[in-house]
C-alpha cells in the first residue's frame, strides 16, 4: 500500500515537496517535459508549439485517444505515480497495435487537483518517460491543466502503417480461426488482490500487504504492457490477421465485437482460453470461476485476432499464442464450449446458459 | 441562466429524461455518433475500430489536445450544453489553424457523472456535430467514460499541411511587424458578464438575466469561433507570417510565446489594439482598464502573427486584421507603449510599470 491517501509523496516522503502552483501551468510542463528527446523522424516538432507535426511520408496515420479517470480507472491507495504514467501510455498503444500499425507519438492532456505535488508529478511523468523510451514513441503534445477533484488522464496516441498492413475489426471470414496472445484474467485478478489489501489496510494501516505471493497478477494489472512484439511475429511467419482488436473489455466483449462487426458468429473452447496458473489460483482462491474470470477480467491488454484456414498451421508450436476457436455463420450465435461439454452464450458482460 | 444546476435537462425541460445508464458506454457512444458522417476523404476509417485511420497523401499531420474542466474551465450554471460542445471543438481547431494548417479530424474523451442525462449528451454531441459541420472536419475517435464529480472534455484535433506552409511560434525576425485578427477582450468580458447575471439569479432566481444588451461579449465567451479565414485572407495577398499563434491566454501571454521562442522582443502600442465597442464598454461598466482586458483577457481565439516589413503594405487596407506593433532585439524587452505615453513591460499575466 502506499501510505499516502492524499499526499502523492515522492519517495520515502523525507523530500521536500512543491505545490504545484508554485510552478503554474506553463511553469509544470516545461519542468516535466524539458528533457524528453524525440526519437522517431517522423516526429517533426513536439512540445512547444499550438500543435505538434508529424511527418508519415506516405503512410497512413492511425489515431486512438482513452481518459482514465481518478477513482474510476484507478486508485491512489495502490497505484504509485510512476506505474500509472506507464500504463496510461500502454492502454494507448495497445490500441495501436491492435490496428497491426505502430506507434509513434502520443500527446497526453492531464487534470490535477490542487493536493498534487509537482514530486509526484515527476513520477508519473517518468513512468510516461518510461514507457516512451520502452516502445519508441515520442510525447509530442498536451495540456495540464486543474480539475476540481482527483487526477484525470487523457492520452491520444498516433502511429503509422502501410494502407495494405491495417488490420480492422470488421474483416473476419467465416471458418477463420481465432487466436489470443498470452494469458486472460490477470490483470483483473490482481486488482482483486489490491482491492483486499487495500481493504485490509484500511482496517488496520499496521499491517503489511502481502503482494509477493501474487506478483504476476499484481503485476499485470499494475504494469501492462502492450504486445508489441505480435506483429513481427505474425509477419515473420506469413500471417496477416483478418481481424484483430486488443483485449480490454474482455474477451467476450472484444470477440463480440469482432462478430458483430464482421457479422459473423463464434464458438470457443474454454480448454483452449489461456489462463496463467497464478491466475488460476488467485481466482480460486477468491471463489471465481477461473473461467469467467479470463472471459469478462479486461485489461490484459492482449491481442485478439482471426486468421486464414490456410495460414493456421503455421501457428503450430508458436509459443504464447493460442488458438482458442472458430469464427462462424452469425446464424450460429457466439457460442462457448465448456469442458464439462456445456454450451453457453457469450454475452457482452458475463455468460449465460443455454 | 439555465435553470439546471444539476439536471441537465434538454430543451424545455418537460422531456422525459434518460439516464445514461441507461444505455452504458458502448450504447451511449453509438447513439450519440450513428448518424455522423465522415466528410474528409482522408478520413479512411472513423469510429468503430481500436483507432481511427487517416491518410494525408503526403502531407504533414498536425497535432493538438486540450482538456476543458467542469468548475474549471465552464460553468453550467450559464454553458448550453449544446455551445460547449461546440466550444470545445473550436478551441482545439483554433490551434491548427495557428500552425497555418488546416483541421480534418477530431477524437473526444468524454467523463461525466451519474447526474448527466442522455438528452443533455445528445445536445453536446449536436453541438459537436455542429462544429465539425462548419469547420468540415470528421469526428474519428474518441472515449466516454464515468466521472466521480462534474464533466472532463478532451478533444484532440488533427490537421494537415504542406510542409512549406506550415507557420511555428519561433520564427519571428527583428523588424517583423505583428498584427492580430478580430478584437480582444471580448471573450474575458463575456465572462464577467455571465459571472454577474449568476451571482444576481443566485440570490433571487426569479430574476431575468440581460445578456442581450452584452450579446457581443456573451457571445465571444459563450460561442467563439476559431479563424479560419485568415490563412485564405493572407495566402491571397501572398503573405506568409513569420510566426504564429492563437490568443487563448491573452495577448500578452501569447506575444510573449513567440518572443522568448524567437529569441527577441517587441513593442506594442494601446492605440493599436483591437477591441469591440462593446467590450470597451463592458469594461468600462465593471471598472476595469480596457487594455487589460485586451491584453489578459484570453479565450479570443484570434490569430497574432509576424509579417515581414516587405509585406506590410500588402495589409493596407485589409478590414479585421490590425497592425499592433514590431518585433525588437531581445535586449529590448517586450514593452507596450499606451496613449498617454507611458512604457509598460509586457508580463504574461498582467502588466507592470517600468
Amino acid at each position: 500500500m502506499n501510505n499516502q491517501n492524499n499526499g502523492h509523496q515522492a519517495g520515502n516522503g523525507k523530500k521536500t515537496l512543491t505545490p504545484v502552483s508554485k510552478l503554474g501551468e506553463f511553469g509544470l510542463i516545461n519542468h516535466l517535459t524539458h528533457n524528453l528527446k524525440l526519437q522517431n523522424a517522423s516526429s517533426i516538432k513536439g512540445i512547444g508549439d499550438d500543435a505538434a507535426v508529424i511527418d508519415n511520408r506516405g503512410k497512413l496515420t492511425i489515431v486512438t485517444t482513452d481518459m482514465l479517470v481518478e477513482g474510476i480507472h484507478f486508485d491512489f491507495m495502490y497505484t504509485p505515480m510512476m506505474h500509472l504514467g506507464y500504463k496510461s501510455v500502454v492502454v494507448n498503444l495497445s490500441d495501436i497495435y491492435a490496428m497491426n500499425a505502430t506507434p509513434k507519438q502520443i500527446t497526453m492532456a492531464v487534470a490535477i487537483s490542487s493536493r498534487f505535488t509537482v514530486e509526484a508529478m515527476e513520477e508519473f511523468y517518468a513512468g510516461v518517460e518510461k514507457a516512451c523510451n520502452y516502445y519508441k514513441v515520442d510525447l509530442v503534445g498536451g495540456d495540464t491543466t486543474s480539475s476540481r477533484k482527483g487526477m484525470i488522464i487523457c492520452v491520444t496516441a498516433l502511429g503509422e502503417a502501410q494502407p495494405a498492413d491495417i488490420v480492422y475489426r470488421n474483416t473476419a471470414q467465416e471458418h477463420d480461426y481465432i487466436c489470443v496472445s498470452g494469458d486472460l484474467g490477470g490483470a483483473y485478478l490482481g486488482l482483486q488482490i489490491l482491492e483486499r489489501e487495500k481493504k485490509l489496510y484500511l482496517e488496520d494501516p499496521d499491517i503489511q500487504p502481502d503482494l509477493e505471493t501474487n506478483a504476476y497478477v499484481v503485476g499485470r494489472q499494475l504494469k501492462p504492457e502492450a504486445r508489441n512484439d505480435i506483429a513481427d511475429i505474425l509477419k515473420s511467419l506469413g500471417i496477416k490477421p483478418t481481424a484483430m482488436i486488443d483485449v480490454s473489455d474482455g474477451l467476450s466483449s472484444d470477440l463480440l465485437h469482432i462478430c458483430t462487426q464482421s457479422g459473423l458468429g463464434c464458438r470457443i473452447f474454454e480448454e483452449n482460453i489461456p489462463m496463467h496458473p497464478q491466475s488460476v489460483e488467485a481466482a480460486q482462491m477468491f471463489n471465481l470461476p477461473p473461467l469467467t474470470c479470463a472471459l469478462n477480467g479486461g485489461e490484459d491488454y492482449e491481442l485478439l485476432f482471426t486468421v486464414k484456414p490456410s495460414d493456421i498451421e503455421k501457428l503450430e508450436g508458436i509459443h504464447g499464442i493460442a488458438v482458442i476457436g472458430r469464427m462462424t455463420p452469425a446464424a450460429e450465435g457466439a457460442k462457448l464450449f465448456t469442458t464439462g461439454g456445456q454450451t453457453h452464450r457469450l454475452v457482452a458482460q458475463g455468460w449465460q446458459h443455454l
